[in-house]
């Protein structure tokens, strides 16, 4: 497996695009992006799991139930959601005016929107920008399109791998947004995955619900799981290899790469999270399982305090056992040991349930970088798993302080 | 029922006392507090759910375990958490002082500390001011016990009432520390509550779980639950009222009292969060029950984003709806109406599942209260629920970001 370059349009048979249609008021930036496909594809999809869905959710929902998709038309902005019948109609023009602009079924077009809640989107403004849209999708669309979907995202997210797949090159390819009102289940607000792997909607969809578990589910920015959140995953089925219609090997090789893909953008999301200085992994070993092991993870980088600590460069370890210890998940604080390691070194500051004295000059130069490790052993088992989220800081209050205007 | 001076001191037979013994080092702030009283009394506590418990709380769990104490020895400037048989020797300690001091049974004798977590508490430091402790009891002792318990609070909390009982006048009083690593399940860090009332330890102990679940749970600052979070309430019984020993008229009225003690103290510390501008307070009413009101409202007080906005003054009512979204309660957004209110007016922003268009500069008036309500409706029912919380702010970052040092 290596990567390779073209995000989402790097597997054969995507295009891409994204345009600047007015979302954004008093903005040139690219606000709309579309990804599509030449060939009908199976598709799958894991959507938020509040209550709260945004409209365009319930419609792609409905339109991906099938296992089919074609296209998928995502805007930044505006959310789309609490808007009642007035957006969903909206939704429902999108995904129209897309599919009668490339001839395609209308139920094979996906919708996603990300951006401010509860204000009615500017559909006038998307309609008229989709004949542009579609007429501009391209094979390197996908630098565009990336930029269509970013909010307060300081970077665009995207990636590409090559794997082989029942004796053929295929090809997965990325772009997600997601930098605030992001928790696990699902740690993301908006993402597509591209693949031209030969595959079955069915096998498609545990593999997209198999990876998700272990990557996009383990990433928390804020603890708040949005109205949005949408991962789709769509495969054309050109790299030409034995289409996978059960859990064989060429199945555990497809997974492996989608693990590889998602795990890079989960680490791409956490590091960006909105206001973020650090990127913090948290894993832990020596778990009874690996459901507790991701469980306290997940905790750990959830934590405000530990958050804050780690903005202050503070070895504040205290707070990790806490975090821990209100996870619901049985463990040991007796056999428990804790080290931090990053570019800069690895040091210990509590062993087997006792305090170590650690050097906090040393500790300090550690939690410098940009890039921290928390490692956590329960010596309980071999039980593993990882979590990815951000320090808190003055610039992620700020930001969320004054989001409308 | 009216309000008293005194605080833990206001109810008959009790005194207390607050001291300097050097927990909190090159600092001459008093660190170490006393509450007791003249005669045994019924004794119940509520501790954390945190799975790593302080050891402390260990040993104040043993304690009241037989429904009676005299005393309570409380300690800021270390938490005593994280520090295996050393911390719980020095916590047994702790109490033996106390109790040979006083000339009361140890097991009479509960202990709670609050402060970092993680490092050995200077218990020789303790042991050489308990004789000044004890010596210094008085019935205005309130006033420097309360300040003892300070950690990053910024005021003492306090208050008592009288109401009558069983045709007696009786009272509660109490003192409380709460300001961050403060979360529904227990929302305080540390709180003692002594009356005079005469009720067993049983109707006590239900009287206490009855009220913490409609207050104290109540509270979030930041979404973590402390390893030390102890709620402790003392009876002498020399109010001479009838011993309440059953849920009658006289259990009511107790109730009612020792709730308006407790709501007192939860929007106390919910209004003296870390770093806090505002005091959150959010009523839901038309729910189908109690439970989901509460359960809603506490998410809501809970969610960063909600919190960054109220500190932005911004009236973001689409965190709301989202943060009751992803609360696990079965609620129907198309029923919704969301209101704010303060002392500068109301405002409604949305009705019956439709955004209503507003004044935006109103709503940033009355955003700009210290106080503000958030006032949701979901015509589903007759149940209503509070929660208390406070907005997010660079201050609290900033207190986190190095407490220890």
């Amino acid at each position: 497996m290596h990567h390779i370059d073209g995000g989402v349009c790097a597997p054969a048979g995507f295009t891409a695009n994204g345009i600047h249609c007015g979302i954004k008021k008093g903005r040139t930036t690219e606000d709309l992006a579309l990804v599509e496909s030449e060939v009908p594809c199976a598709a799958a999809a894991v959507f938020t799991t509040n209550r709260v869905k945004a409209e365009p959710v319930k419609l792609s929902m409905k339109h991906v139930s099938n296992g089919t998709a074609q296209a998928v038309v995502l805007n930044a902005g505006n959310a789309n959601a609490c808007t009642g019948k007035q957006g969903y109609e909206a939704a429902v023009k999108t995904a129209r005016g897309v599919a009668n602009e490339l001839g395609i079924p209308e139920t094979d077009v996906l919708v996603c929107s990300t951006g401010v809640i509860g204000q009615q989107i500017n559909i006038d403004a998307i309609l008229s920008g989709i004949p542009a849209l579609c007429t501009g999708l391209s094979k390197n669309g996908n630098e565009l399109a990336r930029k269509a979907i970013m909010t307060t995202d300081t970077n665009y997210k995207e990636t590409a791998v090559e794997a082989e797949v029942g004796g053929k090159p295929v090809r997965i390819g990325t772009m997600a947004k997601g930098s605030g009102m992001i928790h696990i289940n699902m740690g993301t607000m908006l993402s597509v995955i591209t693949t031209d792997c030969a595959i079955t909607p069915k096998m498609l969809k545990s593999a997209l619900r198999e990876s998700v578990e272990k990557t996009y589910n383990c990433v928390s920015v804020d603890g708040d799981t949005s109205t949005n959140d949408t991962l789709i995953i769509l495969a054309s089925a050109l790299a030409g290899n034995k289409t996978i219609t059960r859990k064989n090997t060429d199945y555990a090789a497809f997974l492996e790469a989608l693990n590889a893909v998602n795990t890079e953008m989960a680490r791409k999301i956490a590091g960006d999270g909105e206001g973020a200085e650090h990127l913090l992994e948290c894993t832990v070993t020596g778990a009874k399982n690996d459901k507790t092991a991701r469980a306290l993870a997940k905790q750990v980088i959830s934590s405000s305090l530990v958050k804050a600590a780690f903005f202050g460069k503070d070895a504040n370890w205290g707070r990790i056992l806490c975090a821990m210890g209100y996870s619901g998940e049985v463990f040991d604080p007796a056999g428990t040991s804790v080290s931090f390691s990053s570019g800069a070194g690895d040091i210990a500051v509590f062993e087997k349930g006792v305090p170590l004295s650690f050097d906090e000059d040393k500790a300090k130069l550690v939690l410098t970088e940009g890039e921290v490790t928390i490692k956590i052993d329960l010596a309980d088992g071999t039980g593993c798993g990882t979590a990815w989220g951000c320090d808190l800081t003055y610039e992620y209050v700020k930001i969320n302080g004054d989001y409308r205007t």
